[in-house]
């Protein structure tokens, strides 16, 4: 069928791709022309403004806005004035899902529908599909069904649920209508929430094997700094990218993300080349909100959006204070900085 | 090649199936003769006792201890008078590493080699593989390599690693010789850590999820309790099996415990048939201990073991704690139960 | 000088008394009326509606509101039309900061002031006095000043801060204007975040010398439970009382929660009384969302909330998922109740 | 009555001054003449050398030790030779109480009695009192009470506990025996982690209060970072010394570190003076390796020594693989350090 795209950053452009491949039309729109010239020239009918992509489209339109959340209100506002009532508008970014609700209200009373899809898939998802995770009304979502499955994984993907009908629905396709209007970024906020908990697991796990050496190292002697008792216990060094190669196959700890541990410490295992300053986005922090809203206890997911923060030097003046009730109370002095590796 | 096998649980059974499925000879013990039997119905060598297992294998021998960790020093106890040097133990259990180190020397002064291998894999290691993380001399482990050859999962079991060089190691066949004695469990004690951790994940994600309807419910209205501010963004009723299952698919948090939770939710989203009283191994607490004695902050894999002690009524006092306070500043009352889902 | 206190609730009722002794004249409303005469029969003038209320205050009036932060709206919607410009609406219960600034701005617009406070205190100000957190316009505030004067502790209630110039603030009296609308109840707000913090700390490290005796409890031993490595370590049977009162002189950890705890302690060293079901109020989840939206690590104060979940049972089903994949991956059955008290 | 004091650093001297202002003769030793002189100088007796301070005091001896705890046993092996069957070492220094437990084993086979006392009290100690945790043999420690008494605050340093009978024991004057070998130190090791919890609970509160102006700074609006929702309630400059000083009265999280944390912050409120890298002594590691060997959830105290942790850079290699992972899955770039305060 046919789609509008709007935002051909690296995921709209890769979707479009993936959808074309499974000979779909799509017709593109990008604030930076040569984005829109490097799809036509891969087959996409380009729209030079919002106006001539909404005219290039067949009615009901559908369009899918793959934008930066910040962005997507400005745009639906310039949008709305050219599409009518049937067209559907279908937000595949990281919008809260918040938002959702209120945009799905704002434009069913101009009698157009309105999508909200989480995406997961990242730089992989041209060649190895999008999980989509859908918010909306059924009777739009299951018009938009040919979208969905061109790209989404399929079932082939993944090896079937022992216990699950395989006919039951489509989630095993890689796509799933998960409820009204913000359902979808609702079910993709989580999973991004439980993404961080899960890099977090690995990364600490890592931490404490790459450290496995401690008693092998000159220790620091001075009263601030509790000896360490039994150096002996201390004295393996890891190889880290065989351990992490070694956890793929058999163990209960193997995922994809596992997968792409054991590739970035390949060649670099002491990934000197990153500094460790993570970024986290607005579905982490979400996640948490929601977590506290509905008295649900998340120490673990909330742990690894701390870590993230801390990694960024926000956690100094926190630091500062306990030296200084440390130094008011004891009279201890901070040590200076020593890398433990150094 | 010809492997002893004492203990003939679970995994120590199965164990001796898919070596013996790759052509091995297994020479097995158990104290329960009717676990003996069974195997040599499959073409297992019986042993009656240990002496009798240890007269059966050729020199030197090769004896693999599959047992709960607490027994395994007695059966050593039992099992050194009969071996001679030259002769090779393999403690495959859940040991803690520090034991491996000490048993290691002490086998050593009599001649006899110690391996320690943690193994993972659990009741689908028979079919799949096994993970196997090995600690002890090099020789040794090259001797033993016919057996770990068999018992791991093969390279096949996951796709390569498209930045390792093929030829590197052992890792990709889903064994690795991580280091010396401990070395082996050391590594297997993190991965449990590790696995803590990415259970939790999911499992406050899910739990997040499932409360994502905590706006259609009747709220309490007393003061000790605080009134969701805005119950209209809480009114989603997620199908968590289906959610699970869509995950499984093009997600950045796909795993082979994503799968096994799809598993599970189907049939029985409500898990009613569970309590959620969640036991912990050594290893996930060992991992701890090692985490701090080499000063790594673990706060993620801590959350996980501790949200298991506090399954288990284990925060019981320092709850009463906190409600005497509120007793004593507040003149809090208690709230009587009310489950949310009630 | 003169106030009217609508709400005569403990709180409402206790800082009229306080009030009343430091020689100002309050008039006072509440829908109970015996709570009314109650005050009455002390010397409070009785508004037997909020219309009689109003009519009997000089202008500009100044009227407290201590009510329930739920109901506050509708109360601010029935005397609005009572008010003059120029009169003042002081909120000193438990609201949502961002709900002040909405007010503030609500009132502004009829000429009517604004100001919100945060009182901490419990049912020891009546005796001790308030701490006062407070948030509006200057000259309104300088204005209340005889008001937070007699609520307010007064500066004998704790020593002089050796650093800190005594005529510089009114802090030291114990009442602090902190900054515009808002300003108070956020830093209530994070007051009480830090109180869960710090009843956190007690509770935990009185639960753990609690169970320093579980070396002397028969273990279990199946193969679901670790066996306590060294039950010789774990040997003690800890007086609670006693080490919560000597904590309270020359201690490090010395503080008024602590003195709360060695009294509730005292008669009840196990708290039989209670359940431990621990209710939290929206200060805490908002401090939390505040950290978040700041991107400011707070894990300890997170920790602290989540453990006041889980003792409501919220934690339920999360567990219930890691016994379900536990039972997947390992076959591991859930291991029956037994109270480690018991 | 006559004590030995061996280690004349800050504590032992103040502990020394303290014993001899209230009447106690006091034979001193270390290892720096000068540190002898000084005190000999107020009145102590100067012991030469261990042997000389032996022969200085009359049997049956009492020997404090405050020591570093890494040097006592060391110290203790150069003592017991000059001891005889009836005299006693104290040690109160930070032992670890598995090695008191040890230690009293090993004196008493020589007939030399061993009391371990966890002392807290800081720098202020000399003036305010000690308090002490003690532990050992019920008849030594009644003969050593005189000395206990001189060096703990007394019971007129804080309000007595309402509903305590007064007349119940020692802890109302600031010292407690505890229990057996290492129960004094068990007791402090605890005192410390609790520590550790109450000082990050004050740390974080207000660094979400120094922060509650991230809506007055612009705003990074790449697409790594979430966009702030709502600037306007985060506008606060908040005057954190004098937000601690108005906590110090009245409030329900008054303390002594509140003390403390209102003196640092006066003269120097963004503490510009500390780099913000906290040390931690053994004691808040203890604390959490008991907390798990009981399988007591303590998140809390775990956080907080994680923090401190993290403050000193040993996160990183985490935080390196955190950036790897996003940039393997999604083509993440790390963005480079802006301090959020810049």
């Amino acid at each position: 069928m046919q789609l509008g795209m709007i935002g051909l950053g690296r995921m709209g452009s890769d979707m479009t791709r993936r959808l074309m491949n499974h000979g779909h039309e799509c017709v593109v729109h990008d604030v930076h022309p040569q984005a829109v010239e490097a799809l036509q020239a891969q087959g996409a009918v380009g729209g030079q403004s919002l106006a001539d992509l909404v005219s290039r489209l067949g009615k009901p339109r559908a369009i899918w806005l793959m934008l930066p959340a910040a962005v997507v209100d400005d745009e639906l506002a310039r949008l709305m004035p050219l599409l009518e009532p049937g067209d559907i508008v279908i937000d595949g970014g990281n919008s809260y899902y918040r938002d959702d609700i209120r945009r799905g209200r704002m434009l069913a009373s101009s009698g157009v529908h309105y999508v909200d899809v989480g995406t997961s898939g990242g730089v992989f998802g041209l060649e190895r599909g999008y999980c989509l995770m859908i918010g909306g009304e059924k009777d739009v979502i299951r018009h938009l069904r040919p979208i969905f499955t061109a790209l989404a994984p399929g079932a082939a993907a993944a090896p079937a649920t022992p216990s699950r009908r395989q006919d039951q629905g489509t989630a095993e396709q890689g796509y799933l209508h998960c409820g009204p209007h913000g359902a979808g970024h609702f079910v993709k906020m989580v999973h991004n929430g439980i993404e961080y908990g899960l890099m977090a697991a690995y990364a600490e796990g890592l931490n404490i094997l790459r450290n496995a050496d401690i008693g092998t190292r000159s220790g620091d002697t001075d009263a601030e700094t509790t000896p360490l008792r039994h150096p002996e216990y201390y004295q393996y060094h890891f190889e880290l990218p065989e351990i992490a190669e070694v956890w793929r196959r058999g163990s209960v700890i193997g995922s994809w993300l596992l997968d792409l541990t054991a590739d970035a410490l390949q060649g670099d295992p002491t990934l000197e080349k990153f500094q460790g300053r993570v970024s986290d986005s607005g579905e982490g922090r979400w996640t948490i909100m929601a977590a506290i809203e509905e008295a649900v206890p998340a120490p673990v997911l909330s742990a690894a959006l701390y870590e993230r923060f801390s990694s960024r030097g926000d956690a100094e003046f926190a630091n500062k204070i306990l030296s200084a009730m440390r130094s008011e109370f004891g009279g201890h002095a901070e040590k200076p900085a020593a890398k433990p590796g150094a």
